[in-house]
Order: C-alpha cells, then structure tokens, then sequence
C-alpha cells in the first residue's frame, strides 16, 4: 500500500487544517482539564471578578494587539512548506511533530533529569534507542536529543577526546600506584599489559578495549580516584601532556582529527573549542562525486603511520551539506581496517547530521538491512554504519521535526560515563541501560522535552523503516534525481546553458548557469551570484513575489576539483581558480509534495522557463556592467 | 495600577482556559491562510479524493491514537502550574510565550540565517538588546539566545580564551613580521607597546584595549592573515603554548579560572570541554550568605599576582542553584579593581542564567536604575552589573518562558568577532550593529525561531522594568522572604524543628529537618533525604497524589561551611563533616500564584501541616532501622 503522504503533513495549501485543529484543540483542552483536576478543592488562582477588571482587559488587549503584529511580521517567513521551495534543508514538519510538540510544551518539561521530565525523558530515551536501531547500532547503544548537529558533533567528540586520551591517563595512574595494569588490545588486534605500551600504542588502542580498560580500573577505588584527577579533563591540555612527558620520559603524540573537504563549520567550531585547534583538523581529498576518496584515506593514514601522529577521529560524512554527498563509507572503514594492521586506530564518528535519517529507505519492518534498489553504493554506505561507532543524526532535519531537535548516538552505551561529570569514574547505581536522567551524560543542561515528544509521536506514525520514513525520503532522493535529469544539458533559445555539479546521492543538486558567451570566472560568479539573489528570501522582499525559492553554496576549487574538472573541463576550473570557489545554486529537494508536483512535467517546465527568464534578464546588462568596469 | 498576574498565565486551575484557546486559534488559522495565500494557482496537493481512501483514514486513526497515548502518558507530568509546586527553577510560562512559540513553530524558522529566518532573526537581536539594556550594557552591546545556560556559559567561556590569549598572538604576529606594534592599556592602566611586554603583561590586558588591538591589526592585511594561522583557536592549546615558548624564549604562563563554591555543575564541563581542565578550576570561599567572599577573593587574587598565575576569568553568579545567593558584585568588583593596580585583570563573566532576570526589579520604565528598596545589598549588586563583560541570563528561567531559551550577552559586541569562524581576522561587509545572520557568531548552528518569538512577545507585554517582570519576580522574592519566617523557627509539638539554611536573596529557600533528638550526621542526612523523597515527582508515583512538591539538594561541608556553622552550630556541622554534604530540602517559589496564595495564611499552614506530619511519620521508624542495624 503506497504510503498517504497527505495523511501526514499540514498540506501545501494547508489542505488538513481541519485536522490539524482539531488535534490542537483536543491537546489543549486535555492540558486544561488535567490542571483543573489537581486539587479541585483549591481556590481559584484567578478569580472571574479578576478578570472582570480594566487592568486584566487592558493587559489582554496589548496581548492581542502584540500578537497580531506578531502573525503580521511572520507572514514574511519563509515558505518552508510549498513545493516551490527548494532551497535548504528545511520543510514542512509533520503533524504529528507539530502536535506532539505542542501538547508537550503545555506542560514545559525539562529533559535535564527525570524529576523534571518523567514522561519526556522516557520519550527521549525510547526515541535514542530508535535511532540506534536505524543505524544498526543494536541494543547498547546510547542516544539522546541535542540542540542541534553542531552540539551534537561538539558532543560526540568531546567524548571521544576522553575515550581517546584514557589509556595514557590509565598508563599514569599504574605507573604511579606501581600496580599492574590490564591487559589491552592494540589497533592490529594483539593483546599486550598497559604498562608496556609506547605512548604511540597508547594512543591507538582499540575503542572497545579503552571501555573495557576503564571498567576494569574502576573496580580499584585508589585508581579509580586517581583517574579522576588524572584524565585529560581534569588536568586540560597542557598539563596532561607535560605530566605524562615528565612520567614517561617521552612525549604524548598530539593528534589530529580527520574531516572531509565537503566539512561543515561546526567542525571547525569543534576542533577550535576543545581546544585542539582548527589547524588540527586534515582534509581529506574528494573524489569526483565529492565523497572522501579511499584511496586518499589510504594515503594520509600510511603518512600519519609512518610519522606516528595519532587520530582523534575520523569524520565521515552522509549527506553533506553542499550537495548531499554520500561519503562510500563501506569503502572507508575497509581502509582503516588496513591501517589498523600497521597500528593506527581511527575512532570513526558520522556526520549524519542530513542523511542519517535516510538510513530508513533500507531497513525493513523487521530492522533487517534491505537493498530496495536505490544505488548499490548507497545502500552498501548504509549498511557500514554498523561499524562504526557514533553518529549525529538530526531529527529536524530528514526527519520532519521542527527545530529544536538533533541527536547523537554512540553505539557502545558506556562511552556516556566518560562525559560523567560528577565521580566520572565511579560506578553509578543506576543500570547503564536505563538511565532516568539524562543531564548527568550530555553536554547541554536544560533541554525542551517537548522536543522529545514531538519526536516520538512523529516516529509512532511513520517507522523509521522502508514503509515510513524511507518510503517518504526514498521519494524525495527521486524527485531530485528527476530535477538533476531535467537540468542536464538543458540550453535556452539564446544559448544559456544549465550545468548540474552533482548527481544527487540523496535529495540535494548544485548547478551552475552558464551564459552563451565565453566569461571569466569572476563573471561567472557574479551571474550565479545574481541568479541566487533573483530567488532567495530576503527581508525586504515580499515572500509572496517569489515564483520559486532556491539557495546557493560556495564550492572551493581546490577540495571540489575532481568532480568540478569531470563536470566543468580543465579549461572553466582554471579560469575559476583565481576566484578560489565557485558560486553555484544548489536546491534541496525535501518537500514532499515537491515530488509530487514534479511528476507533472509542468511543474519543472515552470522552474526551467523562470530560471531561464533570470539568466536572459541578468546576464547582459551584468557583464557590459562588468566590462564596462573594467574597461574606465 | 497593581501588575493583572491573572491574565498572563493559563492559571493553576486553567482559569484562562478560553483566552488561550482563542489566541491559539487565532495563530494556527491566520497561518494555514497564510499558505493558501502562497500561489493559490497551483493545484491542491491534497485532493479531497485522496483523504478520502482507507489508507489516508488508518494514517489518521494511528496518528489520534497515539496522540491519546501521549496524552494519557504527559499526566504523569510534573505538576509546575500549580502554587503547590515548590521544588525547580520552573513554573507555569506566560501565555504570550506559549503563543508567540506556537505561533512561530507553525512557519518553523531557523535562526542559523537570516535567509532562513528573515524575521524570527530579526526578533532575536531584539531580544538581545532588550536583555542588555536590562543589564545596563548600553547600545554597544552583543546578545542572543542559546539553548540554555550551559551553552550560553560554554560559549562565553570560548570567546573569553580567544580574547585572552589574543595579545600574546598578536605578539608572535607583530615578531614574525618585524612591525611595530600598537600602544596597548595595561591592567593597571599604564600603556606600553605590544612588543614590549612580558608574558604575565600580554595576559592581563584590559578587555576593551585587547578589542581596539584586533581593530588596530586587522587593517593591516598581511598581519591579519598570519594572525587567523597564530591563534589559539586555530593552533590548540599545545602548539600554541610551544610556539609561544620558542618564539619569546620564556613560557606563557597557562591560567585558571575563579568559579564560586557554588558554581553550576556546567562550569566544570566548560572548563573540561575547552581543554582547560577541571583541574584549572580554583574555587572562591563563600560567605555566611554563601556568595563570594569579597575578602577571600582578595586573597586569592594577591596569592595569583603573586606567583603571576593569569586568571581567565571571574565567574560570579547572580542566584545560584542550590540557594539562589546573589554575589555582592559590588564588592568583588572593588577587589577586581584593586587586583588590576598590581598587574592583574579579570575578564568578568556573570552567571545570571537564574537571576539574571530579577533585574528588572531594579529598572525603571525609562531605563534608569532604581531603587526599589527590596535589599539595598541586592540593589547594589544588580546595579554594578553595567561594569561586568558578559552574562548568562535564561528567558526560560525567570523569564517564564518555554526551553528552550537561554541567551548570553556580551557588554561589547567586538568580542563577537573572536567567534566567527569564516576568516575571523577581516572586518565583516555587515555593519556589527546590525548582522543579519547569527549563525556565524555562536556556538550552535539550527535553532528554534519559534523561541525568539516565544521572549519577544512576552518581553512586548511584560516589560523588562519595574512594572513588568520586576514586579512579578519582586513579589514571588516577596513570597520566599514569608515562607522563610515561617520555616524559621517551626517547631512541632512532638519536637520536630525546621532550620531554614538561607534568608533568600532571590526565591529560593533551603532549610533542614531535625528530628526531636541527637542524631548522627548520616542519620540526619538520611532523614532530609526521606523527606525529600515524599515530596519528589516520581514516574511510578500518581502525580494527583501529591500534596506539594519539593526538590532537595545536597550542600557540601567545606564549600558551605561559614552559612552552615552559623545557622547549625559548629557542633552539628562536625557531625555532618564525615558525610561530606548535607542534604537540605529545597523549594523555589516562582509560580506567581504561589505568592497569591501564601498570602492566605492557610496554604503555609497546610505545608506546615503536611511536613510536619511527613516528619513524624518518617523519623521513628527511620531511626529504628538504622539503628538496629547498626547493633546487628
């Protein structure tokens, strides 16, 4: 049975108000009745001749008049929910979310501890679990909301900078307590004691081994109290290293932390506020379909090998946010198994931050992996994820959720209590599986357990299988593969010319518009640029004036210029070089209706015969601009 | 004209159950006409056909079914609307922000840019001039929101190492490049040339001549690209302080950072996160009223000087968590000022996440400060808050707001730019008054529009001075201060006694049971905790069941001890030393209806009555089996 996309969203022209209120109203009056029903026998707070009074009235008239200006500044939003958005990766929520928001944030829960939150953290948890499930993490998984994926990744490398670190603080406390230290599995698989480790060796342990080291640390209350002041957050950066140096007689290899060219910010952002530094971080080089190349991997890990500078982690991405690119993540971790053998071991977290959700297009009913015929590549990327050992993956983004709502799971549940902050290394009486508070293991503090609900109800309606969420993302990675069809080789009348720079791995496609004349790169920017700004929100333009809706991103020649060379020739590159980027429109496809729309060709004949429009309009009277410029 | 409490919130008895419903509806229709109104041409994406088919109805009996059992299970939420809740720093929200949230949810904007949001952005940099005109940091100031306090503190803490490890890069950049340096201020006011100083001088510049630094370099291109390479956030904490090292031929000195003995346990995870180390954390004594004591910060800051230890930066902390104590600013300020003559320069950041807000109570409609003659000792504090550098201060705590809605502002809105992660080091196109887009100069990437509606609307009917939110915080400090004299003293008839543990700054109380005869520390910790437990929100507890609801806490012997030996004894205080913390009780009066409530005599006699009997009924069997299972 085809799944009933309307049944599920709000509807473009708001087809299911009816519905949507009437389950807004049901929440709503159910909340009120709940309070009324808390000792009844109370007087009343507010009394009718309270609100009989010209304060009350005049106070609820500013109320009124305030909000009305509210809905009358809001009306120049963004038109998140119409087909003809295409630009970010963003859409209409679903009901369910909306409504499970809204229900819970009537009661304002707090996810920071159960006390504040008994249903919601339930909720979150449950929803943790669901996400580790998805990704094929099993039953010891450990997941909860953040924020957002900025949190998230600061989050799950905050954590691995303390799982990565241990074993040299372990090799301390031994050392110092004169005790005998555990035995440890190293990168290529042989066991050895802590104590004859090399400081390389202690920096490339296996991670189960490092969780498995603590366990057995934490059963000796001297050692366990002599970690704890010990490890690398309690000491910092510079006091670690100058203390194992001063123990050891040799220093600490510094390491260094491994991310795509296609990185988000927020990578940058993490490696700068662990204090690790941005130039810490090692891009790895691109392939033509803007995925790490493997065999770039192969060759930064023998360099770093034969140098013995350690990894932090390695950061793969699925669904990058310029153009949705899918790292061959299968391919990946069959490399690191090989530099596993020389002795390097990479501790390998997903930046899923936008595809992880589409984990559902192969995972059945059942939670068995399923290849439902997308792409071999895509589906064998997928089905790695259950090797690897955490993952950002964010709910208000593939998920249909509104915002706030990220989310990071670790696949081995025990790494939370190297984020413990109180007594981290003591045993907590609480079983590790069923934590009722959460803030003792994240990094955030108070946290909207609505956001927890609305994830949850939303999960209730729609698995995170090939009948719920994979059925409805699978759409979206069609549509664009359509729109990516329909723009190739597209060439106006007067010679204007659509390139797509990227074959869509899921619902995003970059293109570039070429004018029918030769340019520079400069010139070729600024048309892009121009075309960008024809059909971008901006505040001081009405949203209603906007036929269609699109973004743009900036792709940097040196990281993109495998695919850019594939897809633009040696010649266009070279004369972009200069310019350091290029500036190219990029849509996201995640509007589900938008599927719908473009399966009526008069849809994309639309788009085609707008954009069409903007490059005949733009393009002269910007280039004799330009060269009239240059030319004074 | 007396502040209409009743017509800002819902009520405890859902009193303004139609109003809310009225206003809610109003927001969900006038935006599902919004979208029809978006190119009604196009055809329904939605047919009426297709909710029509069985499987669109079994989509929507699922979605309603599980919404009934979430419903069902959100009642066993906490009950926070009601005057009987006592426990956490929360409590209903205004209904302004339950509608302004909701009504911006429905359009789901991200904050992360202003494309994404063009108007909840613009509401958030309202927002966060609102809060620092509240704070008195004049028109210059830099202010948004974050998920919560922790983040808003992490953040704070980030831009403060980049700003205080600044001069010493820009040290390397004006050496490397062999240029002359600027004249820079030094903290006892002395100005110097960059060049010329020592390592302890180029970490304790003033704040503001460490911003004008940045201005003055980053107009020299050549300065400001080496400059982007030098700092620490792109070098880390190791290659920074060994560059630094090899390049001036003496050491950096490495800083600490003064937290106050009641620091929020989000200090430790910022100092733990930031490679700081928790170990660089030095604990300031506190006072009787367990705020930082002014003399012991003397102390410490003469002993730093002394050995030129750099501080990174003075937390104070503005209504703490356990006790809500307001730091005597005044006074820690003094002693700042007096450091700065020796050499030494805070950076003081203020954690106000809690009691932030109570501000208000001192600001008058037209900005002025004014003494309202709730403490003059309080006053004083609040008022000196225009001399800090930045504050955490959470709309979702003594704002009434839903989370999540923490925020941060900075004093000088330069300090922005030590954050922005694309070419930190070039001035902005975007005038800093007015950036359109906030995702480039915080921590966190997507975030919830919907919040910065939720604070606007609130703050547009609530007016951040004495005749809005100070009036309605003034009386919930009015409420604490009368259940204070009430606890004071309480005796029962059977002998059990109440030792209130803090006369409240703000409207937190703590306060001890005791039993009717001598008991050991562990006992009477046990006891407190039984307490506790008869009064907590519990899953497996009926919610209905509760008469109040309290929260407790556990205060720690040595950071305590002055308030703890001169409300206990010094006799009972060596009782407790063994346990290492005591456990007190603790409630939080921010319902507004609380106050009305404990007006009427009759709702303090009931708690009085019903933890009198909680007393007597836990005590005698408690002890007994202790007891006897000591003797066995």
């Amino acid at each position: 049975m085809a799944l009933p996309i309307g049944s599920f969203f709000l509807g473009p022209a708001a087809e299911n108000a009816d519905i949507l209120e009437s389950f807004m109203l049901e929440a709503l009056r159910d909340h009120v009745f709940w309070r009324r029903n808390f000792h009844p026998e109370d007087a009343p707070s507010i009394r009718q001749s309270d609100r009989a009074t010209p304060a009350f009235d005049d106070s609820l008239i500013r109320l009124r008049q305030e909000l009305y200006s509210l809905l009358s500044r809001l009306k120049q939003g963004a038109p998140l929910f119409s087909p003809r958005y295409l630009a970010h990766m963003t859409s209409d929520v679903t009901m369910a979310s909306l409504v499970g928001y809204f229900a819970a944030m009537l009661y304002n829960p707090n996810n920071v501890s159960g006390e504040a939150s008994p249903v919601t953290t339930q909720l979150e948890l449950d929803v943790g679990r669901q996400l580790g499930n998805l990704v094929g993490y099993g039953s010891d998984t450990w997941g909860h909301l953040a924020s957002g994926g900025s949190v998230a990744n600061l989050e799950a490398l905050w954590a691995v900078r303390a799982v990565k670190y241990f074993p040299a603080a372990a090799w301390l406390v031994v050392n110092e307590l004169g005790i005998e230290g555990p035995a440890v599995v190293l990168a290529n698989g042989q066991e050895a004691r802590l104590e004859q480790l090399t400081p390389w060796q202690l920096m490339n342990l296996r991670t189960s081994s490092i969780l498995d080291l603590r366990d057995a640390l934490a059963q000796d209350p001297e050692a366990a109290a002599l970690l704890e002041a010990c490890v690398i957050g309690s000491q910092g950066y510079l006091q670690f290293h100058r203390h194992f140096e001063t123990a050891y007689g040799a220093p600490l290899p510094a390491p260094v932390m491994l991310v795509p060219g296609t990185k988000h910010y927020s990578w940058v952002k993490t490696a700068n506020l662990l204090g690790l530094g941005q130039g810490q971080l090692l891009e790895l080089p691109l392939d033509e379909a803007y995925r790490i190349d493997p065999a770039g991997l192969g060759e930064v890990l023998d360099d770093l090998s034969k140098r013995q500078v350690p990894v932090l982690a390695l950061i793969s991405v699925l669904g990058s946010t310029e153009t949705g690119s899918v790292d061959a993540l299968d391919r990946l971790l069959a490399v690191r198994a090989i530099a596993e053998g020389q002795g390097l071991h990479c501790y390998c977290h997903i930046d899923g931050a936008y595809g992880g959700y589409a984990a559902a297009m192969f995972r059945s009913p059942e939670g068995e992996w399923v290849d439902t015929g997308h792409s071999p590549e895509l589906f064998a990327s997928f089905k790695a994820l259950e090797e690897t050992d955490s993952i950002t993956i964010d709910p208000h983004k593939l998920g249909y959720i509104p915002y706030p709502a990220g989310a990071v799971v670790f696949r081995d549940a025990r790494i939370r209590e190297f984020l413990s902050v109180s007594a981290p290394y003591v045993f907590h009486e609480t079983p590790v599986t069923s934590p009722t508070t959460i803030g003792k293991y994240i990094l955030e503090g108070s946290k909207p357990g609505a956001a927890a609900a609305a994830v949850w109800l939303s999960h209730r309606v729609l698995p995170l299988d090939t009948t719920g969420y994979g059925s409805l993302i699978g759409k979206s990675v069609e549509c664009a593969r359509a729109l990516y069809e329909a723009l190739s080789g597209f060439e106006s009348r007067h010679g204007y010319r659509i390139v797509p720079l990227n074959a869509p791995d899921l619902n995003v496609v970059t293109f570039l518009a070429l004018p029918p004349e030769a340019c520079t790169g400069a010139e070729l920017n600024r048309f892009n640029e121009a075309l960008y700004k024809r059909f971008a929100i901006d505040i001081d333009r009405r949203v209603f004036s906007h036929e269609f809706v699109l973004s743009k991103t900036d792709l940097g020649i040196n990281a993109y210029r495998p695919g850019l060379v594939a897809r633009l020739g040696n010649e266009m590159v070279a004369a972009l070089a200069p310019e350091g980027s290029v500036t190219v429109l990029r849509t996201t496809i995640m509007n589900p209706f938008s599927a719908e729309a473009m399966a009526d060709g008069s849809f994309l004949a639309r788009f085609l015969s707008e954009f069409e429009g903007a490059m005949t309009d733009l393009w002269p009277s910007l280039v004799s601009d330009v060269r009239q410029a240059v030319a004074d």
